[in-house]
């Protein structure tokens, strides 16, 4: 079984997903990538997002790096970290960009600095890919620049007064993630490896509620939950894709109470997440399972199901629980059930409570060759990992 | 039949609206209202949005004007508005909140100014109930304030950069209906009336393509259709109530060009918004038939219905078209079968593209005592003209 399903996940990666997007999305006359795609594949939108520039660039190369040296991966992927460099980055204050137009005029730019993050381990993936010493050095870069910005106090902009902070989730999974990505690109490094540990303890003593078996999103400084509705909406899909960071890590280091720790995250998030009557994942869920004010908490987007894809297999890597293998299961029946357009190739992004697609789109400012394509690759090699041993 | 329909709407506001939200909405504690509640009316967050205190002073105003002198809706809409007055406003500039705790203590203020807009009418309709000219003199500078703000060219913080700048209906169809409620509670004013000019024209000439049969929410400053997904994302609910609130200025006026253009914007997104598969509005469409990127695009939210309610019952009294008189009927069997709660009463916010709820919410930091009681009374005297006429 572990055969066919590396086999499956190799398959669909190959076959389904990046056909869809290859060539179609390398912008030719401007450089980087275009992604907003309707279902068939036509451009609805020329704009391009500076996160999805460094999320394609990155995940190219990491097909480059894993799978096969194919030259046009890279130099698809040069295009787009030459396209960051040069199109997305405010000469003012040398931060990037959020969303600009086809040709690199800025159109937003946004408080927070995420662009960085993904600028970051595309750079430092480039230089694992070429040994080229400036991208290492451009991704380091990148790296300070983002956990300067969002670990400096009042370096952000606030967006709320002073008299009820929140803390999120989001900065310490995505620094975690990304100082993973240099470490694994670029070699150890003590001031990675510090932030590592950082956000590792800021994960588990702010975040993690093993009393109430839940993974808060945002939390008052001392880590306790703000009873209003921004402080008690949970957002599963994230904290199952922050569980299998840490999941690896525990792999990385043999740390069997840090395993411990990532799966309970997930066990926990999957319970509140999944949808018991309909199948798939909530978008948002209430602690205390009171009505959730965001709009769009019961739908179903692609990406969290793409995170409990990678995390099951990887909560069975580590402990052997043959239940994680049959929620893996569970879970990729149904997203591959719904999710998948067998005409077109690609997931779509966006469905209904009920699983029914609501909308087309295959490709937007938020959604590009990122999620899907990272867990089809992931999946495959934990899989063929599970044949080895 | 009118009769019939009259006693309906005043029904639905006496015994099922009004007696879920009051007494328990009033905040004897602090002041002003409470407002996020859940289904059966428990209080979920008792956080405050200040668009919520203007609105529901001016909705008690407004009954005690309309309906009936009960001594506990005056009470109720001062304390609202002293609450405004006393814990809302910035001290440091004079301009409002949008989101307070309940003691007032400031959570969040936004770059747009419709906190003013609300608390404006709220103070109008005050000066009305009282006869009082500090209230008179209070609505005029908040609504000087809401103009100043919206109107005067970068006063508002920009969002995106100077590279494709849209101007949005918002702003418009908020003077609008502004300006009216202060002719109607003031009296008639140069400078008001000046501002309703304005505003019409702006609607018509930069926002109304009748070409396309449709009314844009946002467009370039000189009208054209920005082709990505902000410019081309049509809000059928909101143009539907900036509609009625032209066929009202049109029934003031007796003028039939205005009663055609008000006409003319409810039936082309009327068409556009109306789900033919499932019933109800569309909260998001695109003006070429695009995919929208917002996610919540399919959902069918409250307000939009009780705006269609009012509109199709404005267009009939101006037409007299016993087509409207069916539109009506339709959305008032496919609304009240949809959003009721008979058994705690008022409507649920939020359903699921096929009608089911997808939220208990029956208040928010969004949804208080506003679109659905005002579509109530208006709907009752317009069906009671009908009768007359």
């Amino acid at each position: 079984m572990s055969a066919d399903l590396a086999d499956f996940y190799l398959r669909q990666l190959r076959d389904d997903c990046l056909p869809f997007w290859f060539p179609r999305a390398v912008d030719e006359q401007h450089g980087g990538f275009l992604h907003c795609f309707d279902r068939d594949g036509t451009l609805v939108d020329s704009d391009k997002s500076v996160w999805a520039q460094g999320r394609m660039s990155w995940m190219l190369l990491t097909l480059y790096l894993e799978i096969e040296r194919r030259p046009e991966w890279l130099a698809w992927a040069e295009s787009g970290l030459r396209f960051l460099e040069e199109k997305c980055t405010d000469p003012e204050d040398g931060r990037l960009f959020f969303h600009v137009a086809r040709d690199g005029t800025p159109i937003r730019k946004r408080r927070y600095a995420y662009s960085e993050s993904f600028a970051s381990i595309a750079f430092a993936a480039h230089a694992a890919a070429t040994g080229s010493d400036e991208s290492a050095t451009k991704a380091r870069a990148l790296f300070d620049r983002f956990t300067d910005w969002h670990f400096t106090p009042g370096r952000i902009p606030p967006k709320f007064t002073e008299a009820r902070p929140l803390t999120s989730l989001g900065p310490r999974m995505i620094t975690l993630v990304t100082a993973q990505e240099l470490e694994l690109r670029l070699g150890k490094n003590d001031e990675i490896s510090a932030w590592i540990d950082r956000c590792l303890e800021e994960i588990e003593t702010l975040f993690v509620k093993p009393d109430l078996r839940v993974v808060m999103e945002n939390v008052a400084p001392d880590g306790s939950i703000s009873d209003h509705f921004d402080g008690r909406t949970l957002n599963p899909g994230h904290a199952i894709e922050g569980a299998w960071f840490i999941m690896e890590e525990a792999r990385r280091r043999g740390d069997s109470r840090l395993a411990k720790l990532g799966c309970d995250m997930f066990d926990w998030m999957w319970g509140r997440g999944w949808d018991r009557e309909h199948g798939g994942l909530f978008y948002f869920r209430d602690v205390f399972d009171r009505p959730v004010q965001e709009y769009w908490h019961a739908m179903k987007f692609w990406w969290p199901h793409d995170e409990a894809l990678i995390a099951t297999l990887m909560a069975h890597q580590l402990t052997g629980e043959t239940g994680y293998l049959a929620m893996h299961r569970h879970c990729q029946l149904w997203a591959f059930d719904h999710f998948s357009d067998p005409e077109h190739g690609e997931w779509y992004g966006y469905l209904h409570q009920d699983g029914r697609p609501s909308s087309n789109l295959k490709g937007s400012l938020w959604k590009s060759f990122f999620h899907h394509p990272r867990a089809l690759l992931l999946c495959h090699q934990l899989a063929s990992r599970m044949i080895k041993d």
